[in-house]
């Protein structure tokens, strides 16, 4: 079987990545005997000058040609604020992209190898032997799509002045909590068949339910533990004692809000991958694998960035795309083999390690690559 | 004029907390030539023992009496199931006294002495020359207590199946909004005059009405710099880089989660006091001020507790509802001075520390007393 990837690499530092990405996958290609059917196409700005809009028509079907796609970054802050808010790469590429595609699933991995435990802003003994956690955000629902969300004028008190009332509304069903329930439990089985599902079950009815949902489908789970945890308390565990989580189960805010604060203990955002996920087809399981970071456009084009985040994005996608778990864990092997060997770009670079050396992002990558 | 205090001790390690932080607030009394008047009266499982409820009705006159409650803390985890859910003194005494007094802003202070680096979970380097947060939060609006929160039975899909629908919904009205800024700033004048205001702006109604209404707010106290910020990032820069934040204003839910957070930094909850403020009236700020933890059954009656907390509970109490900013002052500078001494109860205490002396909770209470 052919695995058929459009590559979106995008704006700013996109590129540069995307390539040590694609070298590899190439890698993995080869050393698995797959055959990669890879597809480069234009987004963002990239797309705006090639073809007039950043979700070109011709990068838009090759993606649904496609099995996944493979995402660098777009946007890029000094020409974003030219052009109307609805064309900007953000809305018109990436958010375009989740609604076409269903991604429902957001899924932030944050590892901390334990020769980068300089880079953690927490004490060395909080590290434990290595932070190795989960984040599954749902995507789709709760308080930032939930109907009525409007501000009103009202008038109040005795004076009938006019006021405003703000209106947000958090709302899931059962069938939205349990397919996000089963990506967690699932992807926990791949992992150390924990998960944590976070919930603010005394207060809210939303709470409540989410337990009572992800309670029911951890039936179908007996292997994999559940746990459950309030979020004001997960938000203060994930600083005091973070080697506790493997998978965090998240609602779509405290996701948003949670998967960050994990992400501060992942030493860079240049480590950091993600994968968004639709619904499983016929086909397989249609993904979105992204960098955490962004285009860092300081640093685009002078062979600075970090790859490992595009890298890792890549093993993200053979995982739950295409189910090749031993390729996925060949380079993050490989990852891990190279940030062992002291090799470090700038932003995970201290010159207080002893066998550390400085590289920039193609010798990273081909460290990887050859690390395969 | 006579400073009129109900000190309701509590459960557990309530009693003997309170007893020095009593102590303490006889020696400001002296130093500052002040009337204090302190009637204590019984609450919690102590209340039930007395009189046969949580919150006696003797007890509540008493609050209704004074100007302020100094608070101790309450419920005890094998007696509390023996009893309704209505009548635990969670819900019968502490959510009573909060909705009798219409106590609508939540004050947590995080200080950190640089002397307790090591019971901070961020490393050293991280913590600059000390965290000093203070989370103001909202306490009676937004997604805790808005309309419709419910959960109703619909039928959806072609099979017409039953499934469950949870709603909860977040609500905030301008004087709601106008009344917590101006806690926030007049509060930030008493410290370094920085308001850090927490929404999310990008995708709730709440958070654009939060970030206008706090703009205008901020109009009155040009003397105080304020600053917007996501809640998502807020939650990776306290841990990046807390020692940016002054005042972090917060809604209900932000402010739960944040102030959990940063309580996390603060080394031990024994140090975190807090206090909960309603509308001040024309005999002054009534407030509630509580130590952050519980009742720590387990070392209760033992010596072992830290009275810290407690005792800054009562600084708070001075600075808001008695406007005695110099005898709060006089407090916190006496804990800064027993902690750089070396004074350590065992939650804070490491073997490492090489000044560092164990103490009791009334040994602990007498330095902080001598040194008033
Ligand atoms: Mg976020
Ligand atoms: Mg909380």
């Amino acid at each position: 079987k052919t695995l058929k990837i459009a590559a979106l690499a995008g704006d700013g530092i996109g590129p540069e990545v995307m390539r040590e990405a694609i070298k590899v996958l190439r890698a993995v290609e080869k050393k698995f005997a797959l055959t990669i059917n890879i597809t480069e196409a234009p987004v963002g700005w990239a797309g705006i000058d090639a073809a007039g809009k950043a979700l070109p028509d011709a990068t838009l079907k090759l993606c649904k040609e496609s099995d996944c796609i493979l995402f660098g970054s777009v946007g890029l802050p000094d020409r974003d604020p030219t052009i109307p808010k609805e064309e900007r790469p953000e809305r018109a590429a990436l958010l375009r992209l989740r609604k076409e595609f269903s991604l429902f699933a957001n899924l932030r991995p944050v590892k901390l190898p334990k020769e980068l435990s300089h880079a953690c802003p927490l004490a060395k003994e909080r590290q434990g032997t290595g932070i190795d956690i989960l984040v599954v955000r749902e995507l789709t629902g709760g308080m930032y799509f939930g109907q009525p969300k409007k501000t009103e004028q009202i008038s109040a008190g005795a004076s009938k002045a006019t006021i405003l009332r703000a209106i947000d509304t958090m709302v899931y069903t059962t069938p939205e909590i349990e397919r996000i329930a089963h990506v967690a439990f699932k992807t926990a089985r791949l992992r150390r068949k924990k998960v944590t599902s976070i919930d603010k079950a005394n207060v809210l009815e939303n709470g409540v339910l989410w337990r009572d949902v992800v309670t029911t489908v951890a039936k179908e789970y007996p292997d994999v533990q559940l746990e459950h945890m309030f979020v004001d308390n997960g938000a203060m565990q994930l600083v005091l004692k973070p080697t506790q989580f493997d998978v965090m189960l998240c609602e779509n805010m405290f996701g948003d809000i949670l998967s960050d604060e994990a992400a501060a203990l992942g030493g860079s955002l240049g480590m950091l991958p993600s994968a968004s996920l639709g619904s499983a087809g016929s086909t397989g399981q249609f993904g979105f694998y992204e960098p955490a970071g962004g285009t860092a456009p300081d640093i685009a084009g002078k062979n600075l960035a970090n790859p490992i985040a595009q890298i890792l994005s890549t093993a993200l996608m053979l995982r739950y795309t295409f189910n090749l778990n031993d390729a996925a864990l060949a380079i993050e092997n490989a990852v891990g083999k190279v940030i062992s060997d002291g090799l470090r770009t700038g932003d995970i670079f201290s010159a207080s390690e002893t066998n550390a050396r400085k590289v920039g992002t193609t010798e990273m990558g081909d460290a990887i690559a050859a690390a395969i």
